[in-house]
């Protein structure tokens, strides 16, 4: 019974469990572009906070940032070789060219992420609206060398 | 030059933030099937540890799941009323009128999943199998439901 059910479930992923073992170039892409989406759906709303167009809400902040830290680690898997054009890519050749400098971005990205967490745990408004604008110019400064325009 | 940062990365995102204080109903659709892409992308190829096809890897256990549990919980907001036949959903009519069920199954999904982080914690390669069965078993029985052949 618990076998059957193993294999039922095994079967169900099965395709996915087969095409992930060596995920095709477009899935790759998939799969930072899906990071990129959700990091945009949890990160943007705080925007309004940040301005001031929208009070802080503690709650709502924690469970945005508790989502956005582990979305923040997300998408560099997804930039591997061989994915430079294909789709509807929006890298540019520099995320190949200049590894180094995407990867400390992307790094940046995930410890200011943090940093933000912990101001929405902490309750700090103030703290919160700040540190907003440190990960928003870190979005901005890796899109502005790194993704098309 | 503090607010100037701000007010560079709040403009950075203003059309997002725009675009979600009222998000049109394509990106309900688009948050969704994100969220959807990214579990399918860490589950996947968990299916050949459980079948027996790869060792079991403590630290590529935890990883996964770490990113799976929050992930388990982000579909559901995508699914508001007003999305039902937006763009390319694979979402049935069975989301809107059987939403109890529905809601059900994506609170178990969040438990179950839950339950597999725990066991690749524990570093238990046998529960660990197990417990990816059941949470399999979670996403097929839903999509049975509610999700388009």
């Amino acid at each position: 019974m618990k076998l059957a059910k193993l294999a039922l479930a095994a079967g169900a992923f099965a395709l996915t469990a087969t095409a992930m073992a060596q995920p095709k170039p477009e899935n790759f892409v998939k799969e930072r572009k899906a990071a990129f989406t959700l990091l945009a759906w949890y990160f943007g709303p705080l925007g309004a906070v940040a301005k001031g167009e929208k009070p802080f809400n503690k709650d709502d902040a924690v469970r945005a940032t508790n989502f956005l830290v582990p979305l923040s680690k997300m998408p560099w898997e997804g930039f591997v070789a061989g994915t430079e054009n294909v789709g509807n890519t929006e890298a540019l050749p520099a995320v190949w060219s200049n590894t180094a400098k995407f990867k400390e971005l992307a790094g940046k990205l995930e410890t200011e992420m943090v940093k933000l967490q912990q101001t929405a745990a902490a309750g700090d408004a103030e703290a919160f609206k700040k540190q907003f604008g440190a990960v928003g110019g870190t979005c901005k400064s890796c899109h502005d060398d790194f993704k098309k325009k």
